[in-house]
C-alpha cells in the first residue's frame, strides 16, 4: 500500500470534486476528474462531460501542454487502455512524458481492471492505486454495480411525513413535501439513467417522471422512464409518452402492443413474478442498455415488492415535518414481513435538511 | 429595551447553564441559575437543586460574601419577592449591597410577574430584563405552562422506525431502539414531573416507567406514574405498583378501588370523554399537583388521542435505522384525520444521533 502525503490527498480531492461535475451528463459513462501537477503546482485539470467527448486524463493533457512533461497526474479511476469512442487515456499520458500517475481506484470492469496501469508501468510511469478510494468508489456507485453486478444501483425515493405516511388513504398526496424537495428529486432524477415505476402510479397520478429543472436540462438527457405494468393497462394518453425522452413499458406475456409504440412507447414483455413483472429481469436489462442508477419513485406496492426482493440499494427519504396519523398510506407494501426479524436495517449516509424538510439518504442492509 | 454586551450575554449563558444544573432535581420549581459579577470579574455563581432548599440567587449571595457590594447580577429568572419555602430573593440581593439585577425573563407567575423588580428598583437598584428570554423561556417550558395554562408541558415520546412503525401487528416492539435511546429516554424521564400511559400499555408490556439510571435516581425524585384507565382494569400484580414512587390511576365513573389503593396505587376519577377519561381534565389536575411535565409513553391510541384533542406541545422521537415495512402499527391512532388538511405541522428543534438512532425533537403547531 503506498503512502499518500495530505498534497497528494488535497489534488485528489480537487479531482473527486472535477469529477462530480458530470453528474447530470456523464452517464452511462463514470464521472472522473483529473488534475495534473508539476512542481508542487497544478498546471492543468479535467473531468468527462459526456459518452462520446474527451476523458478527463485527455482534457487535461490538452490544457497542460508543454507542461505535461515529467508531471504527476491524479485521477479518480484507473485510466483507460482500450480502443473505444475515444483512443486509450495510458497511451496519451504516456506520449505526454508524465511520469506518475496516482488513482483512486481501478477499473471495475473484472475484464480490465489493471490494465490501464500496465500500459502505464510498461512504458516506465510509476503509478500509485487507492488514495480516497471510498469516495471514487461512492461516487461512481451505478457505473460500478452496472458492470461488476450486471444490475443499476437501485435508489427508492419517498416522500412521507415523520410518521412515515405518503398518502392519506383516500390517496390524497399532493405536496407532502416542499418546493426544495421537490427540486432536489430533479437532481436526483438527472443523475439517473432511468426513473422506474409502477402502472398504479401513472394510473392515478399521470405522472411525468422528467427532468424539468432548466440548469439541468442543458444536458439534454433525460433518463429513461420505466413502467412496470404486466397486463399493459398504460393508457395511450399517459403525459409521459408526449415528453422528450423514451418511455419503457415492461409487461408480461403476450399483448397486441401496436398502438402504445405509436403513441411514442416501447414495450418489452419480461419474465413474470407472481402477478407482476420481474424486477429483476428489468434491472439487468436496464444495465445492458448503460443505466448506472435506477431511481424508483413508486408507490408502497413497487418500493415494497423490489425491497422484499432484496434489490434495493439506497433510499432518499424527504421527511416533511408533519404527522399524519393513521388513516394513511405506508411507504412500503411489504406483505411478507411478519416478525421484527424481518426488518431491514439502513445505513444512514446523508441526513440533511431541504427546505423545511428533511432527507435522509440511507443504504439499504441485507 | 436595553441594550447588552457581548460579556453581558457571556454571563447569561452561564447563568443559564447552571440552571440548567437542576434540571433532574429541581421540579416542580424552575430551574435558575445566577452569576455574580464585579470589577468583569465573575466572584460567585449560584443555581436552584430542589424545592425546600435555598434559590439560586442565595446560594451565588453566599458564595459572595462582602464581593457582593455593588455588584451586578446575572439571573436566568425574575428574583422572587415573597415569602414562601424561603425568604425573598429581591430582598436578600437589596441587603447584600448588589447594584444591578439583568434577567432574562420576569416571574411568569401572572399575579407576580414584575413584583421582584419592584422591590429592587425600590430600593435604588437597576434592573434589567430579556437577556437571553427565549433560551431561558425554552429552558423552563413546563413551568411557564404550569404556571400561565394550568397544565402541564405534554411530551410524547416515540420509538419507531424510519418507516414510521412502532410495533409488528403482532405486538411486537422489543428493542426498536438501542441502548443508548433508552439511556436517553431514562434522562427524560428524570426531567419529568410524570409519566402518563394507557391502560392499554400496562396490560400488554407491565412497564415500570421509573427512573433507573443510577446517576439520575441520585436527586431520589420519581416522575408520578398516570394510567389512563376508564374502566379500571388496572391489575393489582402490576409491576410500577411495587416501586419508587407513586402511581395515579385515573378512571371514570364508580369503581370499589380499595383493592388498588392497598396495592399502592392512588385511584382517582374524572370526568369522561367518550369512552374514555378527559385528558383534559387530568392534566389540570396534575398542574395543581405541581407537575410541569408529563412524559407521555403510550400506545398510538393514548399517543393520537392527545394528538386528536391538542393536548400535545412536544414530540420526542426516537427513529431506528430500519424499515419495517406495512405489517405494523402506526405512530399515533388518529381516526379522525381524514383529510390532508388534518395534518400537524411541527417545528423541528433538535435533531441528533443518539447511538444508532436518531433524536427529533417537534414542537407540534396547531
Amino acid at each position: 500500500m503506498p503512502s499518500f502525503s495530505d498534497f497528494d490527498c488535497a489534488q485528489m480531492a480537487r479531482a473527486l470534486q472535477l469529477a462530480a461535475l458530470g453528474q447530470y451528463s456523464a452517464h452511462p459513462n463514470p464521472m472522473v476528474g483529473c488534475v495534473i501537477v508539476k512542481n508542487e503546482r497544478v498546471v492543468a485539470e479535467g473531468w468527462h462531460e459526456r459518452a462520446g467527448e474527451p476523458h478527463a486524463e485527455i482534457k487535461a493533457l490538452a490544457a497542460a501542454g508543454n507542461d505535461a512533461r515529467d508531471a504527476t497526474v491524479y485521477v479518480t479511476l484507473e485510466p483507460c487502455a482500450h480502443h473505444g469512442k475515444t483512443p486509450p487515456c495510458a497511451e496519451a499520458l504516456v506520449q505526454a512524458g508524465i511520469s506518475k500517475v496516482i488513482a483512486a481506484m481501478q477499473d471495475p470492469f473484472p475484464s480490465v481492471a489493471g490494465r490501464g496501469f500496465e500500459v502505464l508501468r510498461n512504458a516506465g510511469v510509476t503509478t500509485e492505486v487507492g488514495l480516497m478510494q471510498t469516495a471514487a468508489e461512492s461516487l461512481n456507485a451505478g457505473f460500478i454495480a452496472r458492470v461488476t453486478r450486471n444490475r443499476p444501483m437501485v435508489r427508492i425515493k419517498v416522500a412521507a411525513s415523520i410518521d412515515g405516511a405518503t398518502a392519506m388513504k383516500s390517496g390524497e398526496s399532493q405536496w407532502i413535501t416542499g418546493p426544495e424537495a421537490r427540486d432536489d428529486v430533479q437532481r436526483l432524477r438527472a443523475r439517473s439513467g432511468a426513473i422506474m415505476t409502477g402502472i398504479g402510479t401513472v394510473l392515478a397520478d399521470d405522472p411525468s417522471l422528467n427532468v424539468r429543472l432548466k440548469e439541468l436540462t442543458a444536458a439534454g438527457l433525460q433518463p429513461l422512464r420505466v413502467v412496470l405494468d404486466s397486463n399493459l393497462r398504460m393508457p395511450l394518453s399517459a403525459g409521459m409518452l408526449a415528453l422528450a425522452g423514451e418511455t419503457l413499458v415492461c409487461c408480461t406475456g403476450k399483448h397486441d402492443y401496436a398502438r402504445l409504440r405509436e403513441a411514442g412507447a416501447e414495450v418489452r414483455s419480461y419474465a413474470a413474478d407472481g402477478a407482476g413483472v420481474d424486477a429483476a429481469a428489468v434491472l439487468s436489462d436496464l444495465a445492458e442498455r448503460g443505466v448506472n442508477d435506477v431511481l424508483v419513485e413508486a408507490g408502497p406496492g413497487v418500493a415494497g415488492y423490489l425491497l422484499q426482493k432484496e434489490l434495493v440499494d439506497e433510499l432518499v427519504i424527504y421527511q416533511a415535518p408533519h404527522i399524519m396519523g393513521s388513516e394513511t398510506r405506508s411507504m412500503f407494501h411489504t406483505p411478507s414481513w411478519l416478525a421484527l426479524a424481518d426488518r431491514k436495517r439502513l445505513e444512514i449516509s446523508d441526513v440533511r435538511r431541504i427546505g423545511d424538510d428533511t432527507r435522509i439518504t440511507a443504504r439499504v442492509q441485507y
